[in-house]
């Protein structure tokens, strides 16, 4: 497809469509959530990874953001972005030239870290001229994933070490909380004011240990999609998702299946009646397997639902080839015949997005452009 | 990563790096067995997609290849390849200018078809000139996901237009017997069987009908790594997947680990002691969540073996994050330090090779090149 498709019923199959309007209107929504509640936003690349996604997620000021891998990082450098956190627990070890060199040129490339270990390293490591690392330190608020337990001793140790060390800017906490995934209103409000208070706490420690701690902010896009009012505390926001959305974040109440902003286009190329199954050019390397695991009872519509046909449900991924049955019902193969096009929701589009070297970006039925993301490491 | 590093250990995580003596010897297996058996290896390009991949697969001639999408078939026909299977069901409404234009360049580019409508919109799609199109008919043995019933009436239908069709040039059979993927050597056996029957019964009903049908071949690597004898019959194999194999191929009796070929670098980048945990920075972007789903007794070793370290077991995946438990053992930190380096097989290569824009190749431990797959559709 070199030359531009019209119309989203024109591209090859199978192709990731984004919906300019639903992307504008998702980022507009969460930058206006943040200017009410007082709290910068500082937008996750990990989901889009390109340019004009980015654009659009900083609105145009280049400046806060974070991001999952140091390609994006150099992206998004390379490009006029500034104030980047590359949030991965940091070791010695990956301290690459490539590290470094983002690290002086920058104005303010951020590190994480969340352990001893990974803090020693950095100060054993030095930049070249009077250049400093700038770090912050990861906090876990009992997420469990990565991170340093807000009510540990090492947290004190780790801050400790760089506000002291000559070569480092203690910046602040940073905090995922990946718990907040969860449809449940209550439990997520009640995780959502653990995690506040946990780090108010750690905020809290560091001040009597005379540690002065700037900023503090937590992300996850069902944790910022509906945030509760103690999360004005804290002074910044990174969630990724919320620019596309998918499923996934539906199906734990962050959003509505009409705020998704990505769909994959693939056709219907086989009928195969004999075992109740209808087959689309869209396999697993189109739209991802995050979410096939769940319990039908988690994903209702399985768990890449077919936009405008509750009626089908995906019975099975391979490389390239998805298979659909009837969700209940049996399938009318007269409603989908061989060579017509279906369009997949996908449950996480950050996989989804992440399997596709372009996207195509549509305003209603039209394309109006295309989006190139950064890949690899 | 511009320099090619030196060993192994100095690549930057997450990385996926390829054996090649692994390589080497698994495609020279490949050879050896079909070589024996008298049948015509036709090996497929899904799992590596690279042009290094492919000269090993097809022993330096070119020729004789099967693809999963468009964009491997344009990329092997660019780079001197011929006589190319393009092995997903073909409908009208697929056969693009980028499609017609393989067929008017290629002496062989093959389509496959499984339904009437499908070949019924291949007769109706003229090609440039004198060409013809050139036509595989894909016969369902029983594994139920594409492919026409081989004891269906359609069966007949199809390859009879296909023989008569004044633009057509009708190949013969092809199989793809996922259903091979078992453990156990008797149920395999027992379908490897049944495929080959059922292929062979079309086939005669084709020459009852008067209808010539010169090749005749079935694909999976499990099938063609264990064959039966009967698989002598066939004129052509074509697997793919064994040039590199996978943990899911040890699992099913394809392979010992030893021949894995592929293999994910990893760094320890966090220990989490209170939820019993090491993390790497390796998540599903890098290895793909295929296997994730399993129970643990199908996959002893968890679905992402840790290399020499049958001890961890992985206990779940993020974007960019690891999670490795104690396999029934609680985990020794001292033996996995903060910026160690693990590595890891994949459940599934075809996908963890498709999430890496560059393949690491080493003998032993040192670095001697690298690949880069062609992706996309």
């Amino acid at each position: 497809m070199s030359e531009l498709p019209v119309s989203i019923q024109d591209v090859e199959t199978p192709c990731l469509l984004v919906d300019i309007d639903r992307v504008k209107a998702n980022c507009r929504r969460m930058r206006d959530r943040c200017t009410e509640m007082g709290v910068e936003l500082r937008p996750h690349m990990k989901t889009h990874k390109t340019l004009e996604g980015a654009e659009l997620m900083t609105d145009g000021s280049k400046r806060k953001i974070v991001v999952s891998t140091v390609a994006e990082a150099e992206f998004f450098a390379g490009n006029g972005y500034d104030d980047i956190i590359y949030a991965s627990p940091m070791v010695k070890e990956k301290l690459t030239k490539r590290v470094q060199s983002l690290a002086s040129r920058l104005a303010d490339f951020h590190l994480m870290v969340d352990s001893v270990v990974g803090i020693d390293g950095i100060i054993e490591t030095p930049l070249d001229g009077d250049r400093k690392w700038s770090v912050f330190v990861e906090i876990d608020c009992n997420y469990g994933r990565t991170g340093c337990c807000w009510d540990s001793e090492d947290v004190l140790t780790i801050c400790k070490k760089a506000h002291e060390a000559a070569n480092i800017r203690f910046q602040g906490l940073y905090n995922h909380c990946g718990n907040t995934y969860v449809p449940d209103t209550d439990k997520r409000s009640k995780i959502q004011h653990e995690t506040v208070a946990n780090l108010m706490a750690v905020k809290e420690r560091l001040a009597a240990a005379g540690i002065p701690c700037a900023r503090f902010g937590c992300g996850s896009t069902p944790s910022c999609s509906k945030p509760i009012q103690d999360m004005s505390m804290l002074t910044e926001f990174h969630p990724g998702n919320y620019i596309f959305y998918d499923y996934m974040q539906v199906c734990v109440g962050s959003c509505s299946l009409d705020d998704i902003a990505v769909k994959v286009a693939a056709t219907v190329i086989s009928h195969k009646p004999e075992v109740g199954t209808l087959v689309t050019d869209c396999g697993w390397l189109a739209i991802g397997q995050d979410g096939m695991e769940r319990e039908p009872s988690d994903v209702p519509l399985g768990y890449t639902p077919v936009v405008g046909h509750p009626e089908l449900r995906v019975r099975g991924m391979t490389q390239e080839i998805g298979k659909f049955e009837g969700n209940g019902v049996a399938i009318d193969y007269s409603k989908y015949p061989l060579g017509s096009r279906l369009y997949l929701y996908p449950f996480h589009s950050c996989l989804t997005a992440a399997q596709h070297p372009v996207y195509y970006v549509h305003s209603g039925d039209k394309i109006i452009g295309s989006w190139t993301p950064i890949r690899g490491w």
